[in-house]
């Protein structure tokens, strides 16, 4: 599954790696986790790791589409033609008699038509004349309002290929087809790794945080990002000291699928990521990206053997990824949303990047001579995207987070006018204005 | 809370009401529920139901934005200029003692600058010329790479208002800002009803279902919906016997803030839903949209006292909302999408309906004398979005929910071009083709 080879190296100044070369080796180089069954109940939010087939035919039976009668006819009926009407069918009953010529029976919508069933009535167009005899209102053609067996799809048909994400009506479509249980690859155990003397490890109340000191912002976020994405984590706070950043480093290794860290990435005489990684075994993916915020964006690696995505019925796997953020909130909060969701989804077998939306900037932007992904807010405007700045961009700032509802690409070196196309990954649409 | 009078019997055949109308009685005929005050750790997915605060300044004090040279000198240092070097700090250490003039103090980023310093240095424009002793390479300006106490907001200033939803950002944002616990609405207790004797109410093996029955793929659906929004529900099936779903609800009116129920809401002779609501003390809300699927949909509600949305110190809340959706699983999927939404968003507080995404049609679509909620798939041409139909659109079947990542509303008796302009709604960002 690994398709590129591993970069060493990669992105040490001066040559940093554009953002589209960071996202498509993140994606590249991830191996999918392990595979393991669970029931369709349990499925929301996973991945297909096979392709996925229909246990029934649907529908399993032919049955009425609409509340009316079942009838047996040779041909169309016209208007005025008259049925003895005798028992009735609701859904989820089985009459297996043979309608006979002539005759209808009451069906509700779902219910399994009777054999000798010619096409059914719906009960709009029908009169009751007698206690056990009904009269057509309008003409009737054959084979109507009848839903056969198997004309969605057949049993055994493929239903969705490996890679589907699953959400809550893709489990439906599951669960509809008699399929109980899906293979799906294993969620990652993920470890938060908050570095930085600074950071007041615990939610203190406002007032109980050393001066020098700041409130925890990087943990909260990431912890929130995974219990959107439906994924539990645990969170590790350590010092700035080499030995510690290092040991730590290594104990997560053996225990975690997925380390994210913050701080600690850049060329500070107190970054000790990078060196601890090393020591404790992991290989560089690539190192620094020509963005802003983010630029000191680590990635590494540990592949531990070549057990790779199989169905292997064990759960057991000792590759361990570390995304290694730095320290600003707003640099954490902007590489998860773009290199988090890629990490994500490789780890479970997706590999496609997520998509772009088109955009029109609403004012002008400045070049800056980094790549920028600036927090923005989208409304819609003659019928097109536009995204505004709120401003605050700076990476130590969060509070236009409350506002803002999509990421969105700003190109190097160019002054942009408004109206000019951008692109941008949505946010938040649950709450978009 | 509640803006609008109850409409009672709105709806009702010949004056189906309009999917807009639908939307605007949902969220108007909701009163939020109770208010709490938890953790912001535990406040993702949840609404703020009061404006928040900033509880400290941000930044909480001066402090550098580089790694870099805390300097003290008047007016701006031209390149050249020497400073005798005493000591370092580090982000999360304090030191008191007064900057001197022509002095530097060795700070990284986050530091907090000594007092009497005037600038900051970069130390990519530093040189070491001693072991006391630095000099800029290039010429500096006064007050330079500091962050100020208190630039991006003040103590006490305001954050985010009411209605504001707690995304993983506003998280962060709100505990960079020492705010450690927030009133949010409380979560709904959502029962799930299922009715229709068709429905096998377990998740049997494909070959366990008896003939006539179908898998049920309404309870999958709605639980996993639920989940997807941060919800756990409860799931009761029960037979198509008015005694046994007038009983059913009026319990689960005692022990629940929302109920949605599926099939039962059409005018079948064992379609009890309603009249099971009346008898258990709902009133209805409406009855029937202009719209397909889901032309039964039932809105009803159940108001105990005139609590509304305060902070009372308890929980306690005897509303409750009943949501009748039609059986068809895609009408279930459609409804949901549309109008679950949006009652969820009023029940905790959030009054704004969902935007809904301009595109273009790929392809043209025949006239409907209702208006429609059709599956389809977006993708992007020439900067927009366009909008292709999978087919399998009738309401009993959901297989083209694996390639469908949105809902576009086609609206009634008019033929629409390819090209023409429709509105849709994301329904999955996630795995966006």
């Amino acid at each position: 599954m690994v398709k590129q080879t591993l970069v060493t190296d990669c992105g040490s100044e001066p040559g940093l790696i554009s953002i589209d070369t960071a996202m498509a080796l993140l994606s590249t180089s991830v191996t999918p986790l392990a595979v393991e069954r669970i029931p369709v109940a349990q499925a929301c939010q996973r991945t297909l790791a096979s392709d996925t087939f229909a246990a029934v035919d649907l529908p399993a039976f032919s049955q009425s589409a609409v509340d009316g009668y079942a009838l047996r006819i040779n041909g169309s009926a016209p208007a005025g033609s008259r049925f003895t009407l005798s028992g009735e069918i609701r859904a989820g009953q089985v009459v297996d008699r043979v309608l006979q010529p002539q005759h209808a029976v009451r069906i509700f919508t779902g219910g399994k038509i009777p054999p000798g069933t010619t096409t059914v009535a719906r009960q709009e167009i029908v009169q009751r004349v007698s206690s056990s005899g009904i009269e057509l209102l309008a003409a009737l053609e054959p084979h109507r309002d009848i839903r056969d067996a198997g004309e969605e799809c057949r049993k055994g048909s493929l239903l969705a290929q490996a890679g589907q994400y699953l959400n809550a009506g893709a489990i439906a479509a599951l669960a509809m087809a008699g399929v109980s249980q899906v293979a799906v690859y294993r969620l990652p155990r993920v470890a938060l790794l908050i570095t930085g003397d600074e950071v007041s490890s615990r939610g203190q109340a406002a007032d109980s945080v050393d001066d020098g000191k700041i409130h925890d912002a990087n943990g909260p976020l990431l912890s929130a990002w995974f219990q959107q994405h439906g994924i539990a984590c645990e969170r590790f706070y350590v010092e700035d000291c080499m030995d510690t950043v290092a040991q730590t480093l290594a104990q997560l290794k053996a225990n975690y699928d997925l380390v994210i860290s913050t701080g600690g990435v850049s060329v500070g005489d107190y970054d000790f990521i990078r060196a601890a990684a090393k020591t404790s075994g992991f290989e560089q993916v690539f190192w620094k990206v020509d963005q802003k915020p983010g630029k000191p964006l680590f990635f590494a690696r540990c592949i531990a053997n070549e057990t790779v995505g199989k169905d292997t019925g064990s759960n057991e796997q000792n590759n361990c990824y570390l995304l290694g953020l730095p320290g600003n909130p707003a640099a954490v909060y902007v590489t998860m949303q773009v290199y988090g969701k890629i990490l994500l989804n490789a780890l479970q077998g997706v590999s496609h990047l997520p998509q772009w939306f088109p955009a029109r900037l609403q004012a002008p932007i400045k070049a800056d001579k980094r790549e920028r992904l600036l927090r923005m807010v989208y409304t819609f405007v003659n019928g097109e995207i536009v995204v505004s700045n709120p401003g605050n961009q700076q990476s130590h700032m969060l509070g236009n987070l409350f506002q803002t509802n999509c990421l969105v690409r700003i190109p190097a070196d160019e002054s942009l006018s408004a109206g000019m196309r951008v692109f941008c990954q949505i946010t938040n649409l649950f709450q978009a204005y």
